[in-house]
Formats: C-alpha cells, structure tokens, sequence
C-alpha cells in the first residue's frame, strides 16, 4: 500500500500550539493542540510537542508517511530557524530547527506566523497561482507577508515583511515596539479599540458603546455593534480602513501586488473593514495602480489556517514550487 | 579572432538619448548621443536611434558581437516591452520593443530608468553581491528599484518600486502625479528646491539664498551654499534627510535590505543628504533593523550609469543571473 506523504505543520502561539500532518494538496490528515506554557523552558515545549505529534503520528503510521516539518511563530526566522525575542513569548532566543533536529532527520524550516499565513494562501488558499500578492493579518497586532515574483520576501536578515510597524505618523500613537505612530497601533483588533476610546470622548453621536465599561470594550463589540447601525461604530470602522488604506497604498507602490488579502480576526468583520479599507486605498493610490489590486478575503479554514501555513513553508520547499 | 559580446544599452531621457556596447564586465566599449526630440512621432526616433547605433557599431563590427539590447525609459513596463505615459516625454504609448524588432531579432528587454539603474548597481556597482537592496534615485523626482532575493520586483504589472510616490502626508505638497504629499515633492531635487522656498519665508537665519530670485535657487545652488556653511541650506538638507530617512524606514520594513543605495544628482551632494538622511533612518526604523542598513553611493561612473544599468537589464537576462 502507497503511504500518503505529509509535512507536519506547527503553529507556536502565545497561549497555544497547533500542530497536524497535512498533504501536498492543503488537506489536514490528523491534527492536535497544546498550551504554549512559554513562562517553562523552551526545552520543555520542545518534549511535549514531539511526544504529542508522535502518539498523534503512531495511530496513522501505516498510512502516512513524514517527509518534512514547517513551522510558523512569532519573530521565526527563516534563514537562522530560530525563534528571536518574541513579543508574546517570554523565550529570549530559541533555536527551533536545533531543538527539532534531536529527532528529526527530515527538512524542518521555520518563519514568522504572517509569512506561514502568506505561504498558506499561496499554496492551499485565495492566492493560488498568483506570484505577486500580500497577505495583512489583523490580529492583536498587524504582521504582513509578501510575495514578489512568486517568493516570500524574507529580506536580508530574515525579517522583512513588517508592515505593521511601517509609520502612520511620527508624533502618533505609541507602539508597543517603542515608536510613534506604527500602523497596527491604528489597523489591529486593539488598534480599532484605541479609536473607539478616542472616539468616546466626543460628545456625540449617540453609541451603544456609550453605555459600557471602557474595558469591556473590544474588537467583537465594536464589530456587533457596527452589525446593529451604530454609528460611532462605523466611524471607528470608516478610520480603520483609512488608516489601513493609506498605508496599504504605500504598499502597493512597493511590490504592485495582484491581490491584498486580509487575514485574521478584524478581517472577520467583512466589509465593514473591506469597504473603507478599498476606498481609502483607492483614493490614496498613485493612478497607474488604481482599479487594479484586488482586496480580498483568506480562503484557509479559520480554525486550521496557521498550521496549513506552516505546513505550506515546508511543502513549497519539497515540490519546489 | 574571437570577438567580444556586446549588449546595446540605451537609456531614453526626456531631452537625450544615451547609447552604448557594453561588455559582461560593464566595460563600455563605445558610446553615443543623441536627442530624443519626443515632440515628435515614435518613430522617427528609433529610425535615428538605429542608424546612429548601428554607424557606431560598424566601426567596431570586427571586435565585438551583439548579443541583446536592454532599455531604460521613464514608464518602461518590463512585461509589455512598453512605454506608457511617460511623465516627461510627448509620447502616449510606444510598444518600444516591437519598433526595434524590425532591425532586430536578438532579445530585446525595457524596464523604467531606477529599475536599470538598480540592476546596474547589481551587475557593476555597490550591490555587486547584494541580494537583496534598493536603489534610490533622486534626480528632478525620486525613482527607485527594488531588489529582493536576487531578483528586481516588476509586480503584478511591471511597474512595482514606485517609492517616490509612497506619501509622507496625505494633506502636504502637491504633487505632478495629481495627488499630496508624495515622498518625491520632499526628497528630489525640486523638493529641496520646495523646502528652501518655504525655508526663505521664515525671517531667520541669514542666508545667501535670499539675496537671489527665487526662480535662480536650484539644488545645486542649495548644495553649493551648504558646502559654505549656510545654516537654511544646511536645514534645506536636513529636513530632505528627515522626509527621505522617515520613509526608507517603511521600504526597510517592508524588504529588509542589506543597503539602500543614494544615486543620481541630489545623492552627489554626498554627506549633505547622507547624513541627515542615515540618522532619521535610524531613528525611525524598527528595532529589529536598526543599524544593520548600510546606507551607500553609487559607484558606477556618473556619466554611463544609466547605459551602463539598460545593458546590465539584458546581461543579467543573457547570464541568467
């Protein structure tokens, strides 16, 4: 009997680990989870996740068979496989592809979670068969992956592809990376709750938001309340999307992608974060790009779409794609 | 007698028209001139381009074999061997490659003046090496060429690196593209000029510039009076450095390079601009990128540059480098 080749896929986040054995087609064969505990040694993490990945891998032995590992996490870098001072992960410097090494004698890759979800899309999602094409994940923060005649720019240190902390404005808001005015201070799940808060200081229009605790205020409710017409809602919305389309049409001008694809939970909101965000970019693109980028959603299943990426790092590798 | 292999470069301004046989080495062999005259047709220009080039070429034709042509034009596409409407030619749209295959059947290849000279840089100057960097070219307005791994980034349409007009302030200068506060309207040689004029508003310091009619004031009138220590031409740099450094920190997160490198006539003012420049670049990169982009000239000989990177366009085509 043939054996269905797979690459097992790992996702290190923050509070959780997702990893699974997915074929060369996106198709997700087996799959598991475990918390991240980033406040133990990496050493530790490293024992768990491949006991765990291998009783995962034992119930399927006689079908699939390992040729490979990707993995996506915070600052991974690709060129060094290391991961380098975190900013959600109290690991200082961990050296992934090292740590894996003990066991694994295959292919082991590794780069952050936004080049993973860029990969992703690229292989299994919405920008299959494109060569040129960005991918925005709007989650707490802003990270961003891009794609130039059909590569992931990694950049001379492994690190491009920061996006998120191109400037809005100098004097702006302050950034968790010790600026000023960084765009994912304005484009994120947290940076449309710094507007909302703005927003709240002025007298009017009436809000639903209004009547909350200012810390009970989040992305969702924002989202749920723009649902029901709330208008201060949609202003924060409508200056999102500006904010996120003046710089995206900065973006363009540097790679002049086929397609901008939102990724992430703000993407979530659909249009009200896609038609401000189209509008704005529109208006603030040099002419010979208007009319011409497409602005679109991730097609990866939600829930398993940073271990797709990070199997699809690997898979590009092997099928030289 | 075995003879050398030439490419023709031809570099297409808005008042002349630069050519030359230029060898693998970036060893230009023989060279011409002429006036592109772009207040009339197309056509007439390439029939003057080839007679003239080829009359150069005869007096060679024992040494040398021809072996490509490569083109920098102002909105020369890459992909469509086009110029589409250039900003200073009368031309509208001029398939450039087609014209020429008339008399030609080896490979013919355009790209936009800044993408020629970043792949001269690659083949015969400061990136000789470098996978990964971007040219900037800061002449009347501000071109540039992007590179990442080892590959120049035409995008989706071809017209990918159009940092000039990446914008540094939705509501700031006016800009020829139709729109405000594109990065050329600051950092060129007619922003300084923009900078001193406002500059010159201001009743202090004391300057020589205010003693000449604002219509006489050039960058080179500003670079000439900084050089004698005029503190508003010395400011002149340094707000140009501090537009130009704040928005290559946004290249830089984007690409990642290993340098930025400063050509054409505005980059000749040397530490002038390089200074203020490299420190506000630093001042508002990311952490990750701080001191790790070098910042450097051109070294490909001021007059042929811009021959020197049409044929660096078709050797690296020929060389599959």
């Amino acid at each position: 009997m043939n054996s269905i080749e797979v690459v097992l896929g790992i996702d290190i986040g923050g509070t959780n680990t997702k990893y699974g054995y997915v074929d060369k087609s996106g198709n997700l064969l087996a799959e598991g989870e475990m918390l991240t505990e980033a406040q133990r040694p990496a050493d530790d993490f490293f024992n768990r996740l491949h006991t765990q990945a291998e009783n995962l891998f034992a119930s399927k032995k006689n079908e699939l068979k390992l040729v490979g590992i990707g993995l996506g996490a915070p600052n991974g870098n690709y060129y060094k496989g290391t991961i380098e001072q975190p900013p959600n992960l109290s690991w200082k410097y961990v050296d992934v592809v090292a740590a894996l090494r003990r066991w694994y004698s295959i292919p082991i890759a590794l780069t952050n979670d936004a080049n993973a979800a860029a990969l992703g899309e690229m292989l299994f999602g919405t920008a299959k068969g494109m060569k040129d094409f960005i991918v925005i994940t709007l989650g707490t923060g802003l990270g961003s992956g891009i794609v130039a005649n059909g590569e992931l720019i990694y950049g001379h240190d492994g690190f491009a592809g920061e996006i998120g902390h191109t400037i809005v404005d100098p004097n702006g808001r302050q950034c968790g990376c010790g600026r000023r005015g960084c765009l994912e201070t304005y484009a994120s799940a947290s940076g449309i709750r710094r507007t909302m808060e703005e927003l709240l200081k002025k007298p009017a229009p009436p809000s639903e938001l209004r009547q909350i605790d200012l810390d009970q205020i989040t992305s969702k409710r924002i989202f749920e309340a723009a649902q029901r017409g709330d208008k201060l809602a949609l202003e924060a919305f409508e200056l999102t999307g500006r904010y996120l389309g003046l710089k995206l049409a900065d973006s363009i001008a540097h790679t002049s992608p086929e397609a901008i694809i939102l990724f992430g939970g703000l993407a979530a909101a659909g249009d009200f974060i896609f038609s401000p965000t189209k509008k704005y970019m529109e208006e603030y693109l040099l002419n010979i790009f208007r009319n011409k980028v497409k602005l679109l959603p991730s097609s990866l299943p939600k829930g398993n779409a940073a271990i797709l990426g990070a199997a699809a790092l690997m898979w590009k590798q092997i099928l030289k794609l």
